[in-house]
């Protein structure tokens, strides 16, 4: 018996010391694989939602084709061209940015004078990535213009329905030549299934193509949207940087879509922030191509309602997708703002956890560190009552009155941390002010994509 | 036979089985090390001034004294204890946070009631690190009242006269005892020449201690100041995340030497930002003994200008040594904006750069990445016309008229960027506004220390 007795605790030692070195073992690969990602290039985000990019439903009216013009890229399509039919309204928001890449200066002018005849002639919109044409000066004006010109003389449009948009290095002069060189060959090429290359085509540092679609039935009759996104770096209201082109098949008033567009744009683009760092390239191009046939009306209609609805969701969508291609990040953040004096204050709260480098950097490393977020609460500008503050890290109470809740576990807020989606709440309990925002963590792989971009 | 040679074999599985758990824990703690290498603490910054800290000059009226009381850190001097004989003045600038910590609401309290009548009882500085009493709530306040309580009856002082600094992690309760212990020791062990080891003893993620100190002459009669700081993460106005304290043996009114401190803290500790977070325990305590017997007059005296001067250069100094020590800098920048629409543009201008993770990151990789200096500068919100906007570095001139300079090479910005100390300087081309904030770049590092800081 004594020897069974013995038996078994070897036996029970020898499982013990497999599990041990199972584990070990497992730690082994798991540092391996942390330093072989950050010594890789291009890894793709550990956020790029599976099953890659989704399926976009064909929107009537409209087509694309992408090619490779050896922008700044070797050896991949860098250009894409969306040609949309007669009949369509297109809206537009971009950057703040008072140093704002020539392409966006050239679309504001362009968008801001559309009126009901434009809808007599169809639109086309020319994106390049490896090069923003921003800070390029006069050249770069005479960049946009020559470019624009090849367009609209190769599809028999007029210039002013012809949109460019450029990202990537800020600077250098845009080759226009190597553009214009393929413009015939985009024309040519043109379908109305290629939106996930058009996707592809315009990205910069991102790690995957990003796109979201939604359908919505106003009075029984479907309308589709689809869009897709690309920015991974720089991305701050307002707006994060991006380039953003989305489509629908419903018909209606350019007014009413740049209305729906702009209010929409708030709680979306304009909520997202993955480095405080904002574009001089940020667009957001929304065209309504009419082929379903289905109108919208009026801010105050039903129908706008729905579509607004849903035009909203295919934005938030593709907002997420910015953040969760953020450079170097491996969690997604929701950041929730309650109780402030007012939503602005809220926003500036919202605003400073989620750019804050300290809390950034402590959610990159599972560490619960609900001191920074009450740091970051403090520095915000906004009003905040330490005694009147609670803060939530999931459903996990963590503080409230001034202090550490005493219902809180630092293991179950380090067990928290180590998912991969995490929501930060705070209350401020002064009144009913609220904001919601998204980020990122912040890793060393941010400092690497960036400390070397250009070479 | 069997018996003996199953159990043979068990143990030597067993060995087997131990042997390979010490080899992959041996790995694991070999691949944490590599990934840690050069870790906390560990190795003092590349921008730390060679000799190390400075030979600070004695100031009559004022001794330190350190000691070892286990707050968090085991087996180093974690508090220190500063002991100011009665005839002096006392003035103070603290964090604008809205969740301040417990002692800054005490400081800010006492100072802002400090009259004449006060100059009859001498006065205590108390600091620790390691814990910063802040979010601790009403026991928060409770450890202040003790230890001040403490202070007050070993020194037979006022409780108002005695000062109190917490710095590091937030949130949790401050082991007021550990430091009561030591209160009498503190006294009794009390010298005039131990400022350098009181600089230490108020470090946290300080790579090295940061003193200064300077002497003017006044109608003849010198007068000295001295002074140190800590100070690495969560730099950020208003103010930098930091603890100074300094000293003079000037004999000046406690209102006029508010005034001075106030004056020279907007162009000094308020212009500095290592990662743009704002501390909840930032103080910035002045104390002049008098000792020296040289009065200095009002605001407008020439007395004050010349104390006011000197003062600023030791609060420079010491603000720069904050920068240089900046978590994981490996470089020192200093951006100066001109030709702003008002002065407070320029500073916009400055700060958006200054805290720019696109434009650190860029300044860690030596790339002279000026298109980010343009999107920085954008961003600001302050008023900037692309085609006005001149750009340099260093000497070298890197774009102007709304492009690049035809004079500038990439190998010359390149080379540039290689050296040890940078400047960044923006002329917006508007107006007679300007401003100058110093920064360091942004590195690895900082995520290291930062995204495991507590554990």
């Amino acid at each position: 018996m004594a020897s069974k007795s013995k038996k078994t605790t070897t036996e029970a030692k020898i499982k013990r010391l497999r599990k041990r070195l199972k584990k070990a073992r497992k730690k082994v690969t798991a540092l391996k694989a942390e330093m072989t990602s950050s010594a890789l290039g291009a890894t793709v985000s550990p956020l790029a939602p599976e099953g890659g990019f989704p399926s976009l439903p064909e929107i009537g009216g409209v087509t694309f084709a992408t090619a490779e013009a050896g922008v700044k890229y070797k050896g991949r399509r860098d250009v894409m061209m969306a040609r949309v039919a007669a009949g369509a309204t297109v809206a537009g928001v971009f950057t703040k940015s008072s140093t704002r890449s020539a392409p966006v200066r050239d679309c504001q002018a362009k968008i801001a004078a559309y009126g009901p005849d434009d809808m007599n002639a169809g639109y086309a919109i020319l994106v390049n990535s490896g090069n923003s044409n921003a800070f390029t000066g006069s050249v770069g004006d005479q960049a946009v213009a020559v470019t624009v010109d090849a367009v609209a003389a190769s599809l028999g449009i007029p210039s002013s329905h012809v949109l460019t948009a450029s990202t990537g290095v800020i600077g250098e002069p845009l080759p226009a030549e190597k553009i214009t060189a393929v413009v015939d060959q985009l024309r040519d090429t043109q379908s109305s299934d290629s939106a996930a290359l058009a996707a592809q085509a315009i990205m910069t540092t991102d790690t995957f193509p990003k796109g979201a679609s939604a359908e919505v039935s106003i009075d029984g009759n479907p309308v589709r949207i689809a869009g897709f996104a690309k920015g991974s770096g720089m991305i701050a209201p307002d707006m994060a940087t991006m380039l953003v082109f989305i489509f629908t098949d419903a018909k209606i008033a350019q007014r009413d879509l740049q209305a729906a567009l702009a209010n929409r744009n708030s709680g979306t683009f304009n909520a997202i922030t993955v480095d405080s760092d904002t574009s001089t390239s940020d667009s957001l191009i929304l065209v309504a191509t009419g082929a379903s046939g289905v109108e919208i009306g009026g801010p105050r209609s039903a129908s706008n309602a729905a579509f607004s609805e849903a035009l909203g969701q295919v934005m938030l969508k593709l907002a997420h997708l910015v953040v969760k291609d953020g450079e170097g990040a491996t969690k997604f953040v929701e950041v929730n703002i309650s109780g402030a004096a007012s939503d602005g204050d809220a926003r500036k709260v919202a605003m400073a956890i989620a750019n804050s480098p300290l809390v950034k950097t402590a959610i990159a490393g599972e560490d619960p560190n609900w001191g920074r977020v009450v740091m970051a609460v403090g520095k915000s500008g906004a009003r905040a009552e330490r005694d009147l503050l609670t803060i939530r890290f999931g459903d996990i109470l963590v503080a409230e009155g001034g202090w550490v809740s005493p219902t809180y576990s630092e293991e179950a807020g380090a067990a928290y941390m180590r998912q991969q989606e995490l929501a930060i709440s705070v209350d401020l309990g002064l009144g009913s002010g609220k904001s919601r925002v998204w980020t990122c963590d912040f890793t060393k792989r941010y400092i690497e994509i960036n400390a070397d971009y250009r070479s």
